[in-house]
């Protein structure tokens, strides 16, 4: 039980080059990752278009890709609670025990923090593009994005039509409502 | 069990004439249809003034108007879910089974869809008058609406003093937050 | 809106001969009657082997069939909620509104009661016989039960193949827990 | 904030003399003292029969019956969670902060134990007389009950009718289901 | 249980001047008064930073300095229900019982008129000042707040380092989302 | 996406060695595991001791331990949804696509049948001895059960009290309720 682990969380919509970096990063820190999906009951709308089961095969193949072995992390997906000062409670409740958390989220530092978790704040990069927001935007205005996301993710999104289910979640409705 | 029957979902705030053009053409494809009232757990707010249960009725007078018989259709509340993927599988479950789905969001037609269902687009109305959005703009400002609902409608916001709800619940709150 | 309308609430696993007895008496009081369909989230249980939906077709083929036409009910599916005390005021936000109930549960008595609405019982039949229990325990055991239901009822139990739902799900589980 | 402040949780139905014996108790060993009224959500069952509302004006009124400070303590409702583990991280959510747990619930010694609180089981009372489920028994079959709850609950518990109420919903339903 | 008793509902984030001259003024008409805390189960967020628990230490600090007797209030968490014709309903359960209800929210009025509850609208003090936005926004730009709050207040904020917290949960996210 | 990937589901209180038989049986049919962790919010009961995070942390050693290679697995934990007609949905989105389901749940397997799924019933063990029922029967009797369950899986019980935890949870109360 008591490994060097520690805890990284995102929404990961989708999966990209960021993310890996950053795990990357982690992994000089810790022997064993949780990787928390986060949103996980959320899929089919603009801002949040694939499915946790979707995330996971993502993420997943990302890391095989990147030689990071699936010995060493656990993808667990998080259902929002809405009840913030319950959240890090939660969060333990899904996971294996951890000792460090991961997170460029103040909310989400704020709230192990006051758990009494040793938090870390993962280096920044190039933020304009390597954001979920960013491809997403890239997606549906027929932009390169490929580049952004790792070749696996790349796979994936196209074999599920992605960009398909994302394009008409974010169509504005045309008749009724 | 196997009949020819249709499904359409819409939030019905108010019922209106385009809702009501809309039915009558999905009765060209389809022998029974099931009305479903979307988000039938709002009310009291600026976008969905009325309970389920004012919107159940509404509808039923306005069909009853347009001479569209009880035997035909089945009107269902449906609460939102918060879980899009689960939605379609969520609405099975509470109604009788169909072969097709009517609806102009894109939403609906990607979650039915990605179920194998067979999923029509409606011909499209006036809009710009022809929606909630609008009906319930002119209510709040005093403007003429009720021409742009079946009589029996109007009859039954006048009843319930829709408009008094509508204008007090979009007012700005006044002291103490 | 003003009829002389009334409500009455069971969860119909399945509909029997009862239901529609009961049905018919309260037509003696009301021009209208809601037919609320309790713990409409339940199915695929030995208590509550049909969905909603099912119950809905179920009940609204064996009005037909009793000649009760359906320009006069309302049949709405109500999820249980769990806070007794806030029950009745979720079955009026879910309904047409209306003056008395029709309730044989004591539980469900005392909570319109303390809202001050009319509640009648309607008077006793055969309940050895005609009462879901005994109609399911009969479905498992492969005794008659037919006779117990409307001939619609029966024709849809069969239909989506029922009672073999009925006795799976009332299976002991075999294996892994 | 940093008082010598504590926490007890119970269910209150009705609050009975047990429950003012451990409180006066607990005053020996804190300054203040939050009492949670445990499943808050639940009312008008066998074993659950009052409101929230109901329990929080019994107990107010026995206290200060019983000359305990209304300056001394916290009364809070606290509705189940269903997530055990994250149940203490909830009820640390709804109260002042405190240092002290007293409970006789193995399950609350535990969760609070795991949670790094200081957690006393309190001195043992009459339980065959002294508990709710005993009290509630007198009550349904017309035993001697008073004598086992404070003057003013009983006074409350009169007023409302709460007999009426508890003899009706543990009443077996008769007719429909 | 007959007291001339009504009911005060606010978010409380945080308690300021404005809740106590309302809360004082309400004492003119009533001899007790309930004070629900709204969106119980909200914190940390730029428009809800505390928790229900630290708004409840704080409004009874606030009450003490002000010599309003804890003989005189309940302080009851409410959290949302996101169901507003069944709200009021929820209110009652959690409350004991009162008899006119306070609040400058069109919202609150409307649901409490419609259950035929007596409502009053509190006076209006300067609200350009005296709100939980102006003063959040004050102490995310390190202006001058304590003024506006109660003393007992401000010391909470400062123990529990409520400044820093809604700081931090204000901030952007800095990298992985 | 297109791996020959089947699911099974248990609640795993603990992992023991039945589970392990049945998991290697698959992989004869499969070449990709999911597998879920049933009823994830629960834990502290005397039916379900472990949370979510403690039994993933159980199964992934416990496959280790029988050379069953991380790369051919998922662990996901899945929270009940109390509406079994749905539910099917839930694990879909939760979860990678999978074409097989095994299960010896007779509920588990009607509701994949339903949605069109292939379910295998895994071959019957020794359910006398190898249940999670009568291991924790025997942890509760301080009777042998470590030859029950994989050695790792013994290792983490005892390193988290786990024994001590079954027991204090499964304790009558004592006193307040």
């Amino acid at each position: 039980m008591n490994k060097n682990r520690g805890i990284i969380i995102g929404r990961m919509q989708p999966v990209h080059n960021g993310h890996i970096q950053v795990i990357k990063k982690t992994f000089e820190e810790v022997d064993e990752l949780i990787i928390g999906i986060g949103s996980a009951q959320l899929s089919h709308t603009e801002t949040d278009p694939f499915t946790a089961g979707e995330r996971i095969i993502m993420l997943t193949k990302a890391l095989a890709e990147n030689d990071i072995h699936s010995d060493s992390y656990y993808i667990i997906p998080i259902v929002d609670l809405l009840m913030n000062s319950v959240w890090a409670s939660h969060v333990k409740m899904l996971t294996p025990p951890f000792k460090k958390v991961f997170s460029g989220n103040p909310l989400v530092q704020r709230l192990f923090t006051e758990e009494n978790y040793l938090v870390s704040i993962p280096p920044l990069f190039d933020r304009n593009q390597l954001s979920g927001t960013e491809i997403r935007r890239r997606m549906i205005m027929n932009e390169k994005w490929e580049h952004l996301v790792p070749k696996s993710t790349a796979k994936i999104i196209n074999e599920i039509n992605g960009i398909g289910r994302l394009k008409q979640v974010a169509k504005k409705e045309l008749i009724i409502k």
